[in-house]
This record gives structure tokens, sequence and C-alpha cells, in this order.
């Protein structure tokens, strides 16, 4: 049996153990939502303060050159491209990830009509994240495309002759379950499909490999893992062979390729830029360098595969801790096992009480979420979600989540009439 | 001729006085570009520190709800509403200025052509912000429709039977020209035409009606006259009889009937709502709401139309005094004399040295900016822009902002190497 004292000696010898101290996180908080809202970056209220009081105050409108702002979204999309497999130049920080996802699928929908006009299905997994789904309906309704939902053991068989992208994310939110990147993209590839990928619960929580992959276009989040504060700015990458092929249609002055020239004809930008529409949110972009700066600090002490190495040992760790210390409370495991098939968050399932189980462990400090099934009618039962941001939990951390939920679990304490109520947030 | 003292004394007679002492400006400065950033409310920087230290740091996930962010689009649509004529529950608080455009003429052109399939023509003026432009050209592009540039006195004979819709903004960037909401509206309505108003130069600086002129579809801006910080959210109205009509594209989580069910088909939210996206920039959002508030701070002194009064007066001035003090320097008049077709700036013409001009200016603290003209091939000279937020500026800056002109032409400063250079921001 694993002990308290074991962890302890695993956080002494966690070679990423420092870069916790890069957050401010509140007394008494085991924070586990991290693949919903990342922590706070020490640097960014100063940061955040500079960039209002002097740059905003002080600088007024000299500051979109003088403070960089005009350059935030390539500046920021070439951290972001450090962590997945991008190069520099091939990612902007902007816009919403449904926004991005837009604009990708419409340059993926539009250059499979050009090279294979007869391909008429959009394939997506059943349990992707809804939005992604929404954005993906409304584009098929519009080009009279179908939209085929599959489980993603169905995705192989999916890949036929008929289909013209395959729109997955990486990391499923509901299950932390991962796909192989590289040999989907081979098989969908390999089938004359092309590929979108949304990084939401990727993006520096897992190694990624966008050009290893060959993928074609991706999409990401700023809030989880890459810790930019509450509804940061997403990204978007595009495969450079692809960028110029087509010129999405939230074609703002942001991505004109010359946007003081105050022409009235649009005329892209090449590459990424002109994935850019509008003016960005600099406030939100300047806290989102805080929060890209967190996970760059990891570079020197062996980068992503060495997060990668933390967050499987950490995840490994609450498993072995859930099945030896809360047997008998009829808890499942919805993310599997398989190390190569696994994000950076555990997904626990039960039949009754998740979600009262859920509010009880907040009330004790330990911040998880839930995630609800599709009741007696469908496979998916209520989801007990935790993440694992290996910047900032560590083993003893995961000890005392445990212990809590055990507490919890014995005791019946989730059964108090507080805990029965439904107001959840992702 | 007008006199400093005259200045001094329409200063202390002015009721709006106080309002300035809600900004903090930059020491030596005159800052007449509020129009393309407005000034920092001196409430930002605490209330945004709030925002980061409490709300994300210690409150984390929970400020979802605790911290009401989830709420933040519709209560500072509401704010927003108050000043552009809509009623609550009509205007969120989201994404950008042309996104925003992207859906609002979707919805327009959805419409059309549901009523009117066989117009296929959208009237736009030549001169009107180049991003509504290029946003209107690509979908004209992939609706097979044609958008057709004119000039402002060409409107009234564009309205034909073969225009689906009509997409203006309400007050020139350029010029400072405004339309009549109201008439040109009705004069819309009567060819059978919707009416797509931009609002970015409209909003905290002039009365608006927007249900008043029984208009369409609206977007407008967050950081010019709203005061809500570099690259604030936009607005979004739209009538609500066409607001449940359409299902805007960009159908993302945040705009369906109830997205924490997280279900795998898209339902529109009913009204304004389903005009959301995705996650919003949150502290950026924040920032806005204090610019909003030093707007509404206006309603006990006489609101809008006493912003307007006092904006007329500012506008007129500097247009007295710059024709008594500054003549025989080539300056010519773009902005209309007339009160009903100004908004609430002054552009000045030049033919030679106007960006170098406006250099010599900002050196001196006297801060506006410069919109190249089409050069020999057109007819757009080269403009010095001005733009007077009656919150914040004076009568004795407008004194002080055409000393400084009048020094700068008279001593032929501007004709310094230092000035003669290419740079301009919006």
């Amino acid at each position: 049996m694993t002990t308290l004292q074991d962890c302890h000696v695993l956080d002494k010898q966690d070679p990423l153990r420092e870069l916790r101290y890069q957050f401010t996180l509140p007394e008494g908080v085991i924070y586990l939502d991290g693949n919903s809202l990342g922590a706070l970056p020490n640097t960014a209220a100063a940061r955040v303060a500079q960039a209002v009081t002097q740059e905003w105050g002080q600088g007024l409108i000299r500051s979109w050159n003088e403070a960089g702002w005009f350059d935030l979204p390539q500046r920021l999309g070439d951290k972001i491209a450090q962590l997945i497999g991008a190069n520099p130049g091939e990612v902007v920080a902007t816009d919403s990830t449904s926004i991005n996802l837009y604009k990708v699928l419409n340059a993926a929908l539009h250059i499979a009509a050009v090279d294979a006009p007869r391909r008429k299905v959009l394939v997506s997994e059943r349990s992707n994240f809804p939005t992604d789904l929404y954005i993906a309906e409304g584009l098929c309704r519009e080009r009279g495309m179908r939209l085929l939902l599959v489980e993603p053991e169905e995705i192989a068989a999916a890949l036929t002759a008929e289909v013209a992208v395959l729109m997955l994310t990486h990391v499923n939110y509901r299950t932390g379950a991962m796909h192989d990147m590289q040999a989907v993209t081979r098989a969908a590839h390999a089938a004359g499909i092309l590929t979108v990928w949304d990084l939401a619960h990727s993006a520096g929580a897992v190694p990624v490999d966008l050009n290893g992959a060959q993928a074609d276009f991706s999409v990401g989040c700023g809030y989880k893992y890459l810790n930019g504060g509450p509804g940061a700015p997403a990204f978007v990458w595009v495969n450079p062979k692809h960028a110029d092929r087509f010129w999405q249609p939230l074609s703002g002055w942001w991505g004109h390729a010359a946007p003081f020239e105050f022409t009235p004809d649009y005329r892209p930008a090449p590459g990424i830029t002109r994935y850019l529409c509008g003016t960005q949110p600099i406030l939100s972009l300047t806290a989102l360098e805080c929060g890209l700066d967190t996970v760059l600090a990891a570079q020197a002490l062996g980068g992503m595969q060495a997060l990668r190495r933390k967050s499987l040992a950490l995840t490994d760790l609450f498993i072995t801790l859930v099945e030896e210390r809360c047997a008998g409370h009829g808890l499942g495991l919805a993310t599997p096992r398989e190390h190569a098939q696994r994000g950076s968050q555990v997904c626990l399932t039960k039949t009754e009480g998740a979600y009262a189980i859920v509010l009880a462990l907040i009330a004790r400090g330990v911040i998880g979420d839930f995630r609800a099934g599709d009741g007696d009618a469908g496979k998916h039962l209520d989801i007990l979600r935790f993440g694992f941001t290996p910047l900032y939990i560590g083993f003893e951390d995961v000890w005392n989540a445990v212990e809590h939920l055990k507490q919890v679990l014995d005791s019946g304490e989730w059964q108090r009439p507080e805990f029965n109520q439904k107001n959840a947030v992702t």
C-alpha cells in the first residue's frame, strides 16, 4: 500500500517541484481543476497592472506601437508554438476556441471541396466538447454536408471515401482519453481526409507535435493548462502548406496584408496572420503571456517531456490511491489506464451521488468538477473530473485529495442536504 | 475673436466639468484621440486587480458563478443598451466589432434571402471603416452577391429593388460625418431594405436611438468613446423582431439555450444570447465595465443629450479657433459644419505635411492622429483627426490644442526631419 510518507518522498525527489512557486493558490485548497481554469501566475497581477496603468493610462494610443500591442497575437503565438510542435510564425493567439474552430473548419472544408469535391461528410466524436460540434453542425448545415458523430472506437471504420474532414479533440474533456495524433492523422491522410485537432486539453498538458504528425489544422485554449486567465484568448495553427490556400471568412482588418493602408479591398496577409480578424483584448492577452511563461519555465527542467512524466506519475498515483483507499463505494474509472491513451486528468464514474461528492469535496477545499452523464437512456455515467497540472500539483496533494474523498465517502457526508443541488460550471 | 479667457469661462460654466475627474490622463497631454482609444477610468486599475488577484487567484473556477463572470456579456450589454436606445436584454458585450458584424450581416442576408430572395446587392459606403467592407466582401463573394460601394451623397439613389441590405457606419471614422439614422433607415425600409449600423464612433459620443429608428441590426466598439480599454470587447444589438429568426453561424456554446447540458446538438438561446459564441475574455470585460460606468455617470447630469451639447460646443470651438488662428496654412475642413451631420470629432485636411504636423503635435503632447488620403489618384486628402470626448476634454484644452497647432504651423516646426516618417496607428 502507498503511504503519505511515500508521497512526501516523491515530492522531495520531484525535479519540477520549484515550478509550483510560480503560482498563487488559495490557502487550504487542492486545485484539481486546472483543466478548466488554470491557476494564477505570480507575475500576472503586476504585469496586468502595468498594462492598465502605464500602457493604457500613460501610453494611451501610442502603446499600440510602443508597448507592442499589435504584435501580441504573433509574439504569444510563437511561445505557444514551442509547446505544440509548431514553428515560429505558424501560430497566433486570438479570439476564442469556438471562433478559431470556425475559421479552420471553413478552411478545411474549402480545401476539401476543391481537392475532393465528392466528399460530403465531416466526422467527429459524439462526446467531443459540444461547442466544437455546434460549430461543425452549423457549417455542415450551411454547406449541405453531413456531420457524422461516432464513438472513439468507431473512428477508424468511419474514415471512408465519403469523408472530407476529421475533427477531433486530442484529449477528451469528459474522460481524459487521448487520441494518438500521429496514427490517427496518418490513417486519415491515407484515406484522403484532412484533420482538425482541438488541443484545449492538450496544450501545456501533454507533448504535442503538430508538424511531426503532419496535422492539417489546429486550435486550442489559453485558459486551461496554459494558465492564461479567465476566458484568455485561444490560438490557431494551420499547416503552412494550407495557410495561403484559403481566405477565411472572418476576414477582418487584423488579417489584412496592410491593415494601415485602409484600402477598401481585402487582401489577406500571408501565412497564419490571415487567421486574425478584429482588434484583440489586450489586457487578457497580457495575462495570457504570464501563463505561457509559467509553462515555458519548465523548458530548463526537461520541458513538456518532463511535465508529461510527472503528470503520468500524478494520475497513476491518484488511480492507485483511489482503488486502494476508496474501494467499495461504487467508483469506476473512465480514464484509460494505458499511458499512451491518457491526458492529464482522471475521471471517476459513479451511478449515484457524483455531483454531491464533488460539492462535498469543494467544501473541503478539494476543487474538481462534475460532468453529467446521459442518464438511464445512455451509456455515459456521471463523472467526477480531476485535472492534474504538473506545474503546481504535487504528490502529497494527490494523497490529501484522496484522503478527503475517502472521508466524504466513508462518512456519508456527501448525502447532506446542502450538497444536493444542480449548478455545475465548466 | 475668441480668447483663452472665454474658454476658461466656458469650462467654469460646464455642467459636466466634474466628469473629467473620473479619468487618469498623463501630465502634459491633451488627449484628442479618445475616438481611437478612450482614456483610463480611475476605477479600472483596482477593479482589474481585484479580478486578477481575488476572482481568478482566490476564486478560481468558482468565480464563473460567484463573481458573475458568466453574466458579464448580458450585464454589460444592459449598460450599453442605455446609451444606444435599446432595451434591457437586447444587447450583449462580446467578441470584436468585426466578428459581431459577421454575425449580424449573416443574419441580415439570411432574412433578406427568405423575405426577398431576388435582392442580390449589399450597399455600403466607400469610405466605411475597411474591416466592415472586408467582412461584407467575403460574405458577398460566398453568397454570390454584389457589394456596391457608394459615396454618402449617392446612398439615397442606391436604395433600389435589387438591394437586400444597407450597411453603414453611423459616424464616419475618417471625416466625422454622421448619417441621420432615422431618416436613412426609413428610406431603406421604404425600399424593402434591411439596415446594419456600426456604432463604433457613436456609442458614448452621440445620442443613438436604435429602437426609435426601428433599425434592424447594430454593432459597436468598446474601446473608443466607451473607454473600455485596449481591444475591449465589442457589442451587438438585434431588433427583437429579427433575433429569433436566424441561428447565426458562430454557434458556440455560450449561445446555446442550455450550455451546461453539454448536449451534442445546438439549440440556440432565445433573443440576443444566441449572438454569443465562445468563452469571453473576462479581464478585458471587467475593464470595459469601468469604462461604461464613466459614461453612465453622465446620466445624473443630463446624459447623452448633455454630452452631445458639450461635444458640439467643443467641436464648434475647435473649428472656429482653427479658422481664426491658423488661417493661411492651407488647412481644410473635412467634417460637416452642420450639427446634425457631425459626430464628436473634427478632421482637417491638408495637401502636404499632414502626417508631419500630427507627429509634431504629438511631440508637444497634443495627441490626435493621421489618416492617409488616396493620393493624386483620388478625391480624399490626407487627414488630421481630432476626437473630442466631452467626458474629459474641456474648452481650455481646445484652446491649447489650437495654440500648439498654430505654433507648429507658424514656426515650420513640422518640417523638421524627425517628423518626416510613416508609422500611423489607428
